[in-house]
């Protein structure tokens, strides 16, 4: 069993504490929505003291289970005002898992301007000034920190967004190569922890002992089957490593799905010029990588590395929903600007998708001309210099549509909705208006069975068993978040019978547990519960579990609509 | 019996309609909520084309019935996100009673930008091209409306704050002397009206007949018992008609309730230098008016006309909210600052108590230092030039703090409060916690019996009576805002045993009715009501309720707390 590290960050003084028994088995996001419930008061203002920022790895992480180093960030959203877990890659989630570390809780809040910066090591943890990284970029702070604590470390650290307290910043960590490729990107949890005054927190495991694993012989059988399953299904044995995410541009797109200058149409007739496939075939001209792991033992290696027309290095983590969100909705066609705009956010610590949505709208508002590339970047730049502008822009879409008087904006609980359209994509559409995150892609996938017959076929075009769809989804989602595990997992366990058995002869292998599937699926439904729980005593209400008014628009080419009634959406998440 | 008046904004048509049976006999705020209720989807976007904008004016409007010249106007607020009624003198009520003309409803809204004016007279409806008026301050608009239409026309507009559809935009209503000093100053009602295109709307009553009085005998005798009652009482009577509701300056700041550098302490050790007397001193000197009626009939006179140092007009309708908030609330001492802060509120159309409460986060954040007027003026000024700042400056409070990520922000339904802690003056503090409208001391003025001695004497600073104290006032108030009257003559009302009756009478003379004091109680409940569905179905909960995290802070000098339980609250509007 593991131990909390929480941080006064007012005192600057931290201390360990056993597990309480409450907590026990808790990992990930089973672990951070359950604190968050029961530490933060639902409605006290998300930059103030009584917020908490929580990192816990999941149950599985730091094990030799593939793909089992995701790790959860939680707190009250700066952007929904909801409850918040924002998972990410990168190294911190294993290493913290080595140091027996559950989670770390980062309390209070500092008086003073003074940054600090948090190193944890087998050693001890150190509270540090944060010196001259502080007004850096996360490219900067990483490098900076690389060079002084070594290369092998985990970073989590925000950039000029996060200081301004932005609802668009994100937390970032460092990817394998030590830049700020992975993002705790949703909800605005970087504004969280400029709030504690921490611009970045250092994790080095050297010297740590391996996690314990109860039973071995069982844990090396479960996992082999677990690389068999994740090797031959075709997402995450061939689309995902051959192309990324972004094989979905294509994909997406021919389905009709692709929401083009905010949400008009489901096509966008420059798709192809911002594809997976076009980006492998930059890849082969420029150089760089297409097939890299977001963390060590990842066999599925949807990560990238992106360079510019000179063969230089430009981003990585160069991600589908990122593409979309700075290309088809706000119509820029130029994979290259749209690169630099995902760079800018790695850089600034902002959320890719939020600020590509923000963008459009500030298109929509007349601020800059669709489809600009140059005036898009110009524009996103100026978060960076901490200017007017760019505090609009860096507060999200919602925000920036409120500062522009405009009335089409594609946001639920105040966050911006992604790359699928809910209209042709049904049981995305669902889980975007029932999820306690806010419009999350990541919560209830129904991409699945609406458009990659994975888990069978529902069509994304109407109603029938897109809820159930959705409800499924995301009790599943909750349970793999919990676990550590990527989300991308899921589509092989959905189609194999022994996929979530499997997981849970992982758990159960590790920690000598005795675990069914229902279990875990027990274990999403009770997160799921803990999330409602905290945004009803914020004050949401199933009124906040719908689409926006500018979705009764008939989207094209299919010419849906969106056709559930507030009383149909509350039954999603009813258990 | 009158008619509606139903603009199709969109189409430019008009109509006019019989008042149905539902509403037969609705005023003022009776009105312009139940059609909220009844006519706006709760849930839509304020901004969009499902939001009406109502005007209304009080059913005494138009009658000699002294004070009663008051115009409701509702909308579902850009603001708060629920139901809005904010009421303002000036003369278009009167003028709209008379030309037969129950309720001015805004519908529908335009697809392009050209913005038109609606001129009413007793010939009919014009509706016409606003030309060389958009991007207009409401005092050059007024003039030359003024120049064309007439000395004694009514208006309504907005100024550039509207134009840009800024939650902080006001309608201003030329006053007596056709400037722009009366104010449907909260909740953003400018920028709804933005959305319709409609950049003024003139009323003109000349050849309209007077307002039928059934029994005018027994209306004149009610009058003239009313106008007594007015003129006997110490408030309606000495107190305002001598200094202007700035009176309020000395008075509350001696009572330690007066909020000074955002809520940190109850007394402003410059008050006296932006008193009302100070001002009637400078008045003597400079010139200009202290006793100024903001609509004809009016026997109070408590606005006024502030000159500059030179003895030229500087600004009207001076109030001590908007002394209160440019002043203590930001620490700014200097009168002639505040004095020209209000003027460019009246300008630009921005509600002065929110442009007030957000200098002062503005200066929290480190925007613009604290008490320092020269940079407040040039900050406020930046609403005039279109800039990102004064899009960030013209969206109130909350949207200022989370603009530069303050977590103090001291709003309720995200509207500023007013010049009045809650701590220390906890009847009014329930009164912003739970009415409808956001923090709004109009709603349920409990400084009466907690500070003035008005209907009894309720001790300030503890919770005892003050629950029942906000519940009468908030009913009452409802009516008085129904009936067209000022709220000013509350003080007497609650001081005459015959106030309410007396109201009843001239009701029931004007409309043949027979009412009792009782049954005007009923239509305030009701109107609370209606105002609470609209509420609720919008998404609000009694968590909304309360009071900011901030008011947790200990109060001096009485060192007052907030110890209301939102259980407490919940129990308030409870009929």
């Amino acid at each position: 069993m593991g131990k909390f590290l929480r941080v006064n960050t007012k005192e600057k003084t931290f201390g360990f504490e056993e597990v309480p028994q409450a907590y026990a088995g808790l990992g990930g996001r089973a672990l951070t929505s359950k604190m968050i419930l029961d530490e933060v008061p639902a409605t006290c203002h998300a930059l103030g003291k009584a917020n908490k920022l929580i990192f816990a790895p999941g149950i599985l992480s730091g094990s030799p289970a593939a793909d089992s180093g995701r790790l959860s960030a939680g707190a009250k959203s700066p952007l929904t005002g909801g409850i918040k877990e924002s998972n990410a890659g990168g190294l911190v989630s294993q290493k913290l898992a080595k140091l027996g570390i559950t989670a770390i809780v980062l309390e209070d809040k500092p008086e003073t301007d003074e940054y600090s910066i948090i190193v944890i090591n087998n050693d001890g943890v150190k509270i540090l000034p944060a010196g001259d990284l502080v007004g850096k970029g996360n490219y900067s702070v990483m490098e900076s920190l690389r060079d002084k604590y070594g290369k092998t470390i985990g970073i989590l650290s925000i950039g000029q967004a996060g200081e301004q307290r932005l609802k668009g910043a994100s937390i970032q960590q460092a990817d394998m190569n030590g830049r700020p490729g992975r993002a705790h990107g949703r909800g605005g949890l970087g504004a969280v922890m400029a709030t504690k005054k921490i611009k970045a927190i250092v994790v080095d495991d050297k010297g740590a002992p391996r996690v314990e694993v109860k039973d071995s012989e069982a844990f090396k059988a479960a996992n082999k089957r677990w690389v068999e399953m994740l090797r031959s299904h075709p997402v995450s044995g061939e689309g995902l490593p051959a192309f990324g995410t972004a094989v979905l541009v294509n994909v997406i797109n021919e389905a009709g799905t692709f929401p083009t200058k905010n949400f008009r149409s489901g096509r966008f007739e420059h798709a192809k010029d911002i594809s997976g496939e076009k980006i492998a075939e930059l890849t082969e001209q420029r150089g760089g990588i297409t097939t890299e792991p977001c963390h060590p033992g990842c066999v599925i290696k949807c990560s990238n590395v992106y360079h510019d027309k000179d063969g230089k290095y430009l981003t990585s983590g160069f991600e589908y929903e990122t593409i979309w969100a700075f290309g088809a909705h706000t119509t820029i066609k130029d994979i290259d600007a749209i690169a630099m705009l995902d760079r800018l956010c790695d850089d600034f610590g902002l959320d890719t998708i939020e600020m590509g949505v923000t963008l459009g709208i500030a298109m929509e508002g007349g601020m800059i001309p669709w489809g600009d590339g140059k005036a898009a970047i110009d524009l996103l730049s100026k978060v960076g210099d901490y200017t007017p502008e760019g505090k609009i822009i860096g507060n999200g879409a919602l925000f920036t549509g409120d500062a522009l008087g405009v009335d089409r904006v594609p946001v639920v609980k105040k966050q911006a909705l992604p790359a699928y359209d809910p209209r042709s994509c049904k049981g995305v559409g669902v889980t975007y208006a029932t999820t306690p995150m806010g419009a999350d892609h990541t919560a209830g996938y129904g991409v699945t069975a609406n458009i990659l017959g994975v888990g069978g076929t529902i069509d994304p075009t109407k109603k029938e068993g897109n809820i159930e769809l959705s409800q499924g989804l995301q009790v599943a989602t909750a349970a793999i978040d919990a676990a550590g595990l990527c989300l991308f997992v899921a589509f092989a366990v959905i189609d194999n019978e022994d996929g979530l058995p499997t997981i849970a002869k992982m758990i159960n292998a590790q920690h000598g547990l005795s675990l069914t599937p229902d279990d875990l699926l027990e274990i999403g439904k009770s997160i799921l519960n803990n999330e409602m729980e905290f945004n009803r005593k914020a004050g949401f209400t199933k009124v906040d579990d719908q689409l926006p008014e500018m979705f009764n628009e008939t989207f094209p080419p299919h010419n849906t609509q969106w056709d559930f009634s507030i009383e149909e959406l509350s039954k999603t998440l009813k258990f």
